[in-house]
């Protein structure tokens, strides 16, 4: 069995720690984090913890899920001829120093609380040699299939995508569900619609799935919806109007 | 049976009349439409059709599923004795003249080519007096458990944060999809994020859902990530994070 040293216990790492206990190729031998406090949690029960980089054991691969930030810092103290990757979206390869970095990025957003089905979550993976590349995704294939050779740079790009279909997407959610409460309708009204938005996806790429008053130029109702919006409501509904219709100006 | 004929052959009307052949409970006698040529589909085989509005049947209620501008010109050439009601979020009730207008709206996208499963679909209704919101709470039963009692002004607040969660968050999707294409990226990397954004919103509220950069304040990502994208990007970026920033102010 390969032995895998785990570094940090967050959200990510909490995870991740949870499904690697599981593994018959990969051995999760230790897993290190600044503070004690959230070893409590059962999960850590009957796994070598630490608080000290000093007695850290031997692995044949580091993964390194902490805080953006602390990455460089953290990967310098540990053994430079062993495999050391971090499972940062943002962070290029190249902030861990040496021949033997890579990155190990689940995308996918992550709460302690709610469980993890690792099998629909794509692993974009990145290392410096064929060799690690191998190794890595080896290591993925006990979590997914779904399994991406992805450059620092497309990993960033990604991540910025992340950000458009994710924090963004749920901020326009937030303030659908503010003008329902303001007007007294509830929030689960709009949910099939929401449901309807992705299932689209399947058949339609957002281009073509595209509809509503900004595509059709329709001045009238945009007009009367804008009449309905708070100031900030209302840059949000300029705004994103706008991008519709240079994006959709050839057409019409 | 209760009779009902349907005014209109578009996408909305093509599915309710669909659903309104196998009732039991109510009898579609007739479907008009300005032309005739969307009456060669085989929906159209065993129902009674007409372009003429002379040659309009009796019914118990008139269903007007044709484009917002036309609903109220149409509405006059109807007997005014039946409930005559539309199907649009954004138009009031009002807009249809007499003592038994209406309003039957349900809220999702429609496409002819994709079969609907009514079930799930929220039917919005609104009219003049309780003997006619029976009636239609009655018709609406035979498309879905979902029935909301929903007057003219919340209705056209539901039509925004509709536009909300669907044509804008679809725009979002796209834009996501041309970042992918410019840095080469499969865009279905990037699905399963989409579909744990949703699923989220069966257990957190979209104020408690939000994370990212933003909300952080985490300003060296938010500047790495506006580096990559466009202009119209970069104003979408701003404003939403922006927004995120004043919504979560007074906690940050």
């Amino acid at each position: 069995m390969t032995k895998v040293i785990l570094i940090g216990a967050g959200n990510v790492a909490f995870h991740l720690t949870k499904q690697l206990k599981q593994s018959i190729h990969f051995e999760l031998v230790q897993v290190y984090n600044r503070s004690a406090t959230v070893f409590n949690d059962a999960l850590y029960n009957d796994i070598k913890t630490t608080t000290s980089l000093e007695d850290l054991e031997e692995a044949a691969i580091y993964i390194i899920a902490i805080s953006d930030n602390s990455i460089a810092h953290l990967a310098e103290k540990l053994p430079q001829n062993k495999l050391i990757v971090h499972t940062s979206g943002s962070m290029p390869m190249g902030i861990i120093q040496g021949d033997r970095s890579g990155v190990f990025y689940p995308l996918q957003t992550f709460s302690k609380a709610k469980t993890v089905d690792f099998s629909s979550i794509p692993f974009c993976l990145e290392a410096n040699t064929d060799e690690d590349l191998l190794l890595l995704k080896k290591l993925a294939n006990e979590f997914t299939t779904k399994i991406y050779e992805i450059d620092s740079v497309q990993r960033k790009s990604l991540h910025v995508a992340a950000v458009f279909v994710n924090n963004f997407t749920n901020h326009l959610f937030y303030q659908a569900e503010a003008l329902c409460s303001q007007y007294k309708v509830p929030f689960e009204v709009l949910l099939p619609l929401i449901t309807e938005t992705v299932n689209k996806l399947a058949e339609l790429s957002p281009k073509d799935a595209q509809t509503g008053p900004a595509l059709r130029n329709d001045t009238k109702t945009m007009e009367a919806h804008l009449a309905l919006l708070n100031t900030k409501q209302q840059k949000i509904y300029t705004i994103l109007s706008q991008s519709i219709q240079e994006t959709y100006g050839e057409k019409l």
